[in-house]
Parts: structure tokens; C-alpha cells; sequence
């Protein structure tokens, strides 16, 4: 008997997946370092399916069918590559490695060119949705050549989550596309996770609403366009009761955000491309600010307030949910925009349907949104961002009086809204028919010789500045 | 007769740079790859003072006295590694090679570890000001060896800006220090050109004031706490007409900043060091927006306003002034926190005082303000944050009311301000007693185990989500 795919690395999300393979009829070859942990899920899990145990890398290899399909699943990092470098020597041409950890789209790029150079394939595949997604269905993005998902996508497909009877799992793109795309997704986690903080924060502190309320109100939420994953357990986690203290669950916890760092890549990843991901950043840095303790200790003692008094209208539960389901479709835009400009710099051929399509179950960040934006994206003529396709443009036309008003309110209440503000500023930005980056020009061209463009005629200019003031043609420097 | 300094690289900055030591009374050795731009400088500016001619780096390095100090400045990249390959078989034990650019301080890190191993100096130098300050003075940030300072700095204190008398040029700390504080300097720079670009939309958009008159504002506000260079000179290019059309100047620039990527590289790096920068990096993300012209375009047509036709107050312009303030020192708290930060990561003994004290002359940021900063660092206690000295606490809480009403109301006005609104949330989230960051812990630990921390308790928890809800002790994973 020959394994159709052998797993190394069995720490919870290799283990789960190996027995989600395994309970999909699948033959899976089991390794792990220390085979301790082999024998423990074969002693719990082996009613899930067929498993062959292994101890070495060498039998890993020698139980699989051929092209042989290898899963690692180990730390990002050294590690990867480490079990990597094991690895190559035992496989023939053909032989697909695959990286279904949380590793760097770089590093999965570099892995790949040097893989093909020995004629192996190396498929980084982005896992979302846990340890519980990983065991029952999870989002999955598969990078790599389009010949090696003929092999693997198979599998992959059909141990994913499906929604209307479609696999959340499709083909992403070339080399690093799949791990990419996940970034992309943890990113847009930040930002979801980030305004619902803010809309807690606000009906808590502007509106008096206790969270065992709240959990109430983002239950009915969840009947309405905001319907999804974290809307939903963020009622639960409202919703819950300290047993220790008999006080609100979220009362108890620390209130400082840890983070593993793909938010970050992201945010580095838009810098780098040059794409205005300004919500997902604050999402980013509220976590990086929740986490100063003595700062923030010290600020309550020496920064002072000033708040307004004012009283929220009868309509503020509403234009909260507005404005968190519009400044949620910025962060959607500006996560995608990202996308189309990763696919132009790294020539990935992404399909933005399909990825909102494969977003809509088994990942963190599903939600009915997802299906519109899929539909957005499977139109005719693909829009240039997320929010000129006509569904959203009127739907965000619809919460904007409200958005506004939340946002002026929590300014004048001192209560932070970092990306609430921010997607606003970046919708106003965005549609705006001049912005002051006209003077940032002129500024730079007076103290640098940056040079400018002019609105009436093609060139590139430069004001002699600290001569008489007049125009010359210049080579372009800025 | 031998030069007490080489200079290769002799486009402007290395030309001016080379002119303004000669100036100074120093032996000047001249090198460039094409000796054509070595003649024109001798050409034209040989009565500086004393030059040495030299066609190859083996004469460059023969002309100088030991230990010899040789600035290299050409293009930040691959060309100053290529040039410290030809020039370190030439050099000695001792030597300093310096280079003037603007290099990413890891290059420098990694280039000041490789040369250190032969036993040479190797210095990276961030230089602001632009061509004008390289020939008359000015502000040098040098990294590197205390021991090549002492050869080293006598000749760039000279050569430097100088206020009250001081240079403004001091040891910044070992390796790459330098070149990290002139990267943070730029950011700073990013953001203080984003706020008066705020600023100047909001007195045109926001009360109608035109450029010409807004000149004056400017004029008068550079009497004020925010006098600066950049005010200053927002005065003259506000007043400068375009001799072509007879319009304002700013209104016939094109809308559309650029970048050469010192304010991405200091968001990448606050991003690495966990360190809220979100002043400069909206300030980055909105000259990136500025330059989607074909997007912006679209949603001209295709995004709604919804602007309130609200009427701004008599007192508007002041409080767009002290708004402009406010948000300002916030960007400036960040840039010294993101220093804190990486003396800690980097074990650089940095300074704030003196930092702060450096960017008084010569550079783009010089302000005023830097005179009450570098007093601020100067106390016996060192503020943890900018803003918890007493001066500033105390600016801040008087701008307080102003910039609430100033957000709110472009909020309302649909005029964009990512930078005042983003400082305002900072400032509000900084001082907040507690922040929905816990809501996200809890989110988390539900959808990932990844625990959280009591507030009444020491140890790691995690709660059994899917089961009974208890609360178990747990492994630190967040």
C-alpha cells in the first residue's frame, strides 16, 4: 500500500490536516522529528482513515505514490527550510514539496526557483481557519506551477471547505501567489478585527452599552450585510461571563493585542508596492500602541482629555453599524487593490473572483460580503477598485451620512477610531478632485529640485526657486 | 601637499559636499569615475579653496593623509558596494571609508561588520538639507566607531549647519545609528509636509482662502510655535504665481507626490520594531494615493460625497493652526519613540537631546520646536514619550478643543486629513484607560488559542471555547 500524500511535521495544524486527508479517503504517510507524536495521533485518530507510519524522512519518501506529494508542516522560517534540505536528495523530478505553514511569500518564491532548478515541485499553499478549520475544512491558497496543482489540487479541494457545493480552494498563481494571498487575507483580518474594536468601543463608551447588550446587537447584526465568522463570535465572546468574577468576559483581559506578523508583512508588503493600505496599517499599529503598557499608564496620568460632552442621537447603534460595514469595505478595497498590484509586480495572473470566492468559508474572514465581491469581480469589465463596482459604490453611499457622524462623534468623545477615521480619509482621498500633494510637490521641488508635472502640459518642470522664480524644463527627478 | 579627505562620486551632493570642505579650509582630494565631472568642478569652483586632481582610486587613496578619510557619494545600492570593493584593496589598517548617502542602515550595519574585519572604519553618514545645505551647511547624522569620530567628526562639525553656535553634527552611535536617524528624520519630514498639506486644504476648501492669501497665514504662523523652514517656505510657494497662466502655482502642479522611499523604508522599520508610526506611514500611504491617477479619476464619477454643507467658525484658521500643531508633535512623538525603540533592538546609546539638537539647522525639519525637544530630552528624567513633557502635555491640552472641532468638521466638510485624524486617534488611544484591544485578544483566543492575560492575575489563559466555556491555564502563544 502507497500513500497518496505523506505529511512531516505533526504539531496541531500538520496532525489535523493529515487526519482531514485521511477522512477524505485519502492514504496519508505520517512523519514527524520526535515519532512520539506520530504514534500519539495514530493512537487517538486512526479511526479517521489510512494512515502509514514512518520514522524517517527516507520511508516518508519511499511510502508515497508517485509524483510523490510531500506536506510540511513546520515552523516558518529556518525550519522550512531545513526539512527542505533533507528532503531534496531523497525525491526524483516531478516530485511535488509543499509549505503549508505561514511563511514569507519571499522565502516561497526563493524556495521555488531553487526547487525547479532540480525539477521538483515546490507548491506554498496558504491554510486559513485554524486548528478547526485545518481538521474540518479550511480556506486553502495554493501557489506554485499550474502542472503541479493538476496533481494536488485534487486533494487539496477536497479536504477544503465548500460553500454552494464549491471547494474553498482554487489555484492561485505562480510561485509565491498562495502565501501572498493568505497575507493579504490575515491583513484584512486586522483591519475586520480592528473596526469591530471600534464599534464595541463606541456603543460601550458613547452609548452606555454593557457587552452582555452589545452581544445582543452584534447577534442581529449578523442577520444584515455584516454577516460573517467575526461578527458572530465576537457576540459570543460578549456575550460571555467571566466564572471567576461574574463580570463581563471582556472586562478580564488584558487589553493589549498580541500579533504573529503577517499584519505586518502586509502592511510592508503595500509600502513596498507602493499601494495605500492605510487601514490595515492602523489596524497594526492599534495593536503595536495596545501593547506599550507603561507608556499608556503614564498617558492617563499626564495627557489630558477634553472631551465634549455630548449626548449620541437614538440613531447612533445604527450609524455605528453603517460606518463599521463601510469602513470594513475600505479595508476589502484596499486589501484587493494590494492584490492587483502584487499580480502586475510579481506577473501573477490573480483571479480576484475567485479568491473572494475561496474566502467565503473555512477562513476567518468569511462573509456573505464575500459573495458579492465575488460577483463584483466575475463581471464583464472587473472594477478598478472594490468599491466603483455599482453594489458597493451605493452602498457605500448609503452609510456615509452615518459614517460621518460616527466619526465626528467619537473625535469630539476622545474615543480613538484609528481605522474608522482612517477609511474615511482614504474615501475622501480617493474621489477627491485635488489634493494638497500639489503643494507637497512644490515644497520639494523649492528644497530639493524634485521637479513637477504640470495639469496643462507634458513635461517635467522646475522652479528656479532662489533665482528669479522662472520655469525650466527638467530632467524628471522626483 | 597631501588632502586631509578623498571625495569620489562628484555629482551635486558629492560636488557641494567637496566645496564646502575646501571652503572650510580642508585639503580636498577629487575622484570621479569620468574625470570630465572631476575637470568642471576644478573648473569652476577651484578658488573654494584646495583640490587635489586625481583620475583613479589608487591616486585618491595616495593623496591622503592617514588615517585616510575617503567619502564615497554615488547612488545608495549596489554602486557604494561596488566602489568599497575597489577601494578596500587600497586601504590600510586605520582607514575610514564614509559613505554620504542615503543608504538603508542595514547596508551600512552589514558593510560597517564586513570592513571592521580588516580592520578598517567604515561610517555611513545621513546628510539632510539637499544641495544647497551640502554647500553651506549641513545637518550630518555620522554612525560608526566612537574612535573614527574623533579622526572624523572635528571635519563634519565643521562643515555643518551651526545654530547658537553648535554644530549641528554629533556621533550618533555605532554602525548604522547615523543613517537610521536620517531614515527617521525623512519620515518626520513625510509627515510634517502632510500636515501643512492638510492644513492648506482645509483654509481653502474648508473657508475659502486662496493660496496667495494663505501665504500670509503661513507668513504669520512662522511667527508662532511652528515656525520652520517648512512653513516657511509653504509661504513662499503658496505666493508664487505661475508666470504662464497667472494662476497660483500650487494650482497648476499636478496632484500627485512622489516618493524616493525613505518615508517607506522608516514605516517598515516601525513596523519591525512594533512601533506605532501611524502619522508618517499615513503620510506615505496618501502620496501613494495621490499617484493613482487613474483610479482617483474613476472615483470622481463614481463615488459619493454626502459632504454636510456645514459653515466653519470665525476662530477656523486658528484652529487649523493649532490642529496643524497638535498633530505635528504627535509625529514627531512617534518618529522618537520609533528611536527609543531601536537603541533597544540595535544597542545604539542614542541621544534624543542631541538628535533633537542636530536637526535644529541645516536640515529640512528645522522648527523651532527642536529647541524645547532637545530641552525636553535634556532633563535628568528622559519624557518615555515626547508628549509627557511637561512643554508639550501642556501645548497639547491647550490645542486640544481645537483640533477635536478641526477633524470633526472636515469629517463632516469631506475634506481628507489622514494625518490629523490619525494623530488625534494615536493621542486619544495613548491615553485611553482601556482599549476593545481586549475584545480582539478574546476574538482570538476563540478562533486560535492564541490565550490572553488576565487583568487580576498573573499566568497565560486560554478558554474552551467550543466546550464548556471554563478557563484552563495555557502555554503563552499570543
Amino acid at each position: 500500500m502507497s500513500a497518496q500524500i505523506g505529511v512531516t511535521g505533526l504539531a496541531v495544524m500538520g496532525a489535523n490536516l493529515a487526519r482531514n486527508l485521511a477522512r477524505n479517503g485519502f492514504t496519508v504517510a505520517l512523519h514527524n522529528r520526535s515519532v512520539a507524536k506520530t504514534d500519539a495521533l495514530l493512537e487517538k485518530h486512526s479511526g479517521d482513515g489510512e494512515f502509514i507510519r514512518t520514522e524517517t524522512l527516507q520511508e516518508l519518501v519511499d511510502s508515497l505514490e508517485k509524483p510523490r506529494r510531500v506536506l510540511i508542516m513546520v515552523k516558518a522560517g529556518g525550519p522550512v527550510d531545513s526539512v527542505i534540505d533533507q528532503l531534496v536528495p531523497l525525491l526524483e523530478p516531478g516530485d511535488i514539496v509543499i509549505d503549508g505553514g505561514n511563511s514569507h511569500f519571499q522565502d516561497t518564491r526563493r524556495r521555488e526557483a531553487a526547487l525547479a532548478k532540480k525539477d521538483l515541485h515546490f507548491v506554498g499553499i496558504g491554510v486559513s481557519g485554524g486548528e478547526e478549520g485545518a481538521l474540518n475544512g479550511p480556506s486553502i491558497m495554493p501557489g506554485g506551477s499550474k502542472e503541479s496543482y493538476a496533481a494536488l489540487g485534487p486533494l487539496l479541494e477536497k479536504i477544503s471547505a465548500h460553500v454552494d457545493g464549491k471547494p474553498c480552494c482554487a489555484w492561485i498563481g505562480t510561485d509565491g501567489a498562495g502565501h501572498f494571498v493568505k497575507m493579504v487575507h490575515n491583513g484584512i483580518e486586522y483591519a475586520d478585527m480592528q473596526v469591530i474594536g471600534e464599534a464595541f468601543d463606541l456603543l460601550r463608551s458613547g452609548a452606555g452599552i454593557e457587552p452582555a447588550e452589545q452581544a445582543k446587537i452584534f447577534t442581529e447584526w449578523n442577520q444584515t450585510e455584516l454577516a460573517s465568522f467575526l461578527i458572530e463570535i465576537t457576540a459570543e465572546v460578549l456575550g460571555h461571563t467571566d466564572a471567576r468574577t461574574g463580570k463581563p468576559f471582556v472586562d478580564v483581559v488584558v487589553d493589549a493585542a498580541g500579533q504573529k506578523g503577517t499584519g505586518r508583512w502586509t502592511v510592508i508588503s503595500a509600502l513596498e508596492l507602493g499601494s495605500p493600505t492605510s487601514g490595515i496599517a492602523e489596524s497594526v499599529f492599534a495593536r503595536a500602541l495596545s501593547s506599550q503598557a507603561a507608556q499608556r499608564a503614564e498617558a492617563q496620568e499626564k495627557l489630558a482629555g477634553h472631551e465634549e460632552k455630548i449626548a449620541v442621537g437614538e440613531g447612533f447603534v445604527d450609524d455605528v453599524r453603517q460606518a463599521l460595514f463601510a469602513s470594513k469595505l475600505v479595508s476589502y478595497a484596499q486589501g484587493l487593490d494590494m492584490l492587483t498590484g502584487a499580480a502586475k509586480e510579481y506577473s501573477w495572473d490573480l483571479r480576484l473572483d475567485e479568491i473572494a470566492g475561496l474566502w467565503r468559508g473555512g477562513c476567518i474572514i468569511r462573509a456573505e460580503l464575500l459573495k458579492d465581491i465575488t460577483k463584483a469581480y466575475s463581471a464583464q469589465e472587473e472594477p478598478a477598485n472594490l468599491l466603483f463596482a455599482p453594489a458597493f459604490s451605493e452602498a457605500i453611499a448609503g452609510a456615509l451620512p452615518a459614517w460621518r457622524r460616527v466619526v465626528a462623534t467619537a473625535v469630539q468623545l476622545g474615543i480613538p477610531v484609528p481605522v474608522f477615521s482612517s477609511s474615511l480619509a482614504y474615501y475622501d482621498g480617493l474621489r477627491r478632485k485635488r489634493l494638497p500633494a500639489a503643494l507637497t510637490q512644490g515644497l520639494r521641488d523649492l528644497f530639493g529640485a524634485h521637479t513637477y508635472h504640470r495639469v496643462d502640459d507634458d513635461g517635467t518642470f522646475h522652479t528656479l526657486w532662489g533665482e528669479d522664480k522662472s520655469e525650466i524644463v527638467a530632467e524628471d527627478t522626483h
